[in-house]
């Protein structure tokens, strides 16, 4: 159930994660370093401290707590995450890429700064999320965070991430459109894997045992699947005012989304069909009411406004 | 001293890091994948199978060799390397960036695809890097893949090679010419950065101890300056033909150089320089003769034709 005070925990997160992404992205050099180029960071802080839902963080912090972790390290590896998805933004907006102007209502990286800036605070915002995963600070075991940076790279690489986007740019291009079971696939690389990792790191860190973490890696990627969905949703029924970003252009541009092929009715029913197995899942984890906050999160993925 | 051994030892290294890649790189899916998007796998083979000096990954290899270790596991990090060295040539030569059409005598990645696939090659490079060295097959202990994971984001980030990329796009079309203490810097970042964690990373991965390891990453950052002032020697003096890429473009873009700064003749003396405190430093890690390889590397590095 969506209430206030799972807003509140929403915002809490959100607060929590900006204040990690602040002091990573200080304008002051680390120990070590000399000076840092300062309109490169003024661009990863652009993009990364700008807002958003901050859903993957929430996923993080809310899954380790769960299960009973809720000191700082899931937060900065809640910050790694968003890192990872800042840079995904930045290079899928490029002019080569969907040209897009707008993003969470400000301008595009690219045109707020320029193309080359925006290329390389992507680049480095990558290799950030590595440097945070891999940081002692973010959990003491050598072991977690080994894994941590072997799950993210597979969620942001070739059989995830960039293959999804990949497979997607290709699409728009092809002459024959993709069938629903190849829509699902591309969703579940390109948006899917990363949402799946934050549950999964979230479980890794708080010590989730067998099988509690393969029903929360379920869940994960339950939660992928119905937050695109309801992303093509809004893009089809909402405006670029509530948006931040513009709206209608997956049908102008031929994207290959669930509402292209199953039409309004048939997304909305694999919408709640995956909110199903979403909280499924969770009872599956055996986290109990511990496990109410994941619950809820599964709602508010299909009933988002924005 | 530079002879045939010496060459055939450095063709053993490229061969061994060239099929370690296109294993990698391979287009058949790996266990628990669907399929793989062909076309960007195509690209990202394109600019990493396609040749070039394989530097960096020799230097992997025979550190730990002089040290001790020459199993696959400094192949396997020897091969992440070269994806995060092939991901920055990538981006790079975009048209935002250097805006090049020729590299190691072929075109660009842009130039060979589009730069929608170029940008998305090289951000997968990346990702690939962090992957490889985050995989129990590559080293055994997790406190070492870690520390692998974290040097290499040290290197690639924002205090290392993108830094340093950023700092050279603004120096550009800066009014104000860079010193030479802030060309050192400059470039100690954007190349020599990586390839003093080429060093770094033999030596962790054969278990080098201190001091040993501290002077071994002296090693690594002279030979870092010392490519570099070569790299601007050749662009200076070579042919585009022999160098694979188009030579004097440093000069027609005000390239920030040691020899813009201090002429030819002031360049080549800094070079020397590096050659001998690059020799000393593998005295002081005390390997003997073990560590004639790594001395005919630093001659080698500032002898090369290309």
């Amino acid at each position: 159930m969506i209430d206030e005070a799972f807003r509140a925990r929403l915002a809490a997160a959100a607060v929590a994660v900006e204040a990690e992404l602040d002091a990573r992205l200080s304008f002051d050099p680390a120990p070590g370093e000399r000076a840092r180029p300062r309109r490169l960071l003024e661009a990863m802080r652009y993009s990364t401290l700008g807002g958003g839902k901050r859903l993957r963080a929430f996923l993080v912090i809310e899954t380790a707590r769960a299960i009973g972790r809720g000191d700082a390290g899931p937060v900065r590896a809640a910050a790694a995450i968003e890192c990872l998805h800042a840079y995904s933004l930045i290079h899928d907006d490029l002019p080569a890429m969907d040209d897009d102007d707008l993003r969470r209502g400000r301008p595009t990286a690219h045109r707020a700064f320029d193309e080359a800036t925006a290329i390389l605070a992507g680049d480095a915002l990558q290799t950030l999320a590595f440097e945070i995963l891999a940081d002692p600070l973010t959990d003491a075991s050598a072991e977690t965070r080994a894994a941590l940076c072997a799950g993210l790279a597979r969620a942001a690489g070739l059989a995830g991430m960039v293959g999804g986007q990949m497979v997607d740019v290709e699409a728009e291009t092809s002459a024959t459109p993709l069938s629903t079971e190849e829509i699902v696939r591309l969703q579940a690389m390109k948006t899917g894997a990363l949402i799946r990792f934050s549950v999964e790191a979230g479980a890794r860190l708080a010590g989730a045992g067998e099988p509690g973490f393969a029903a929360l890696s379920t869940y994960g990627a339950a939660i992928g699947a119905a937050f695109q969905i309801a992303d093509d949703l809004l893009d089809a029924e909402g405006d670029t005012a509530t948006l931040g970003k513009r709206a209608g252009k997956d049908a102008g541009r031929h994207k290959a989304t669930l509402i292209a092929a199953l039409g309004l009715v048939g997304a909305r029913r694999e919408l709640a069909a995956f909110v199903a197995k979403a909280k499924a899942a969770v009872d599956a984890a055996g986290l109990g009411d511990r496990g109410d906050v994941l619950r809820a999160t599964a709602e508010f993925v299909a009933t988002r406004k924005n």
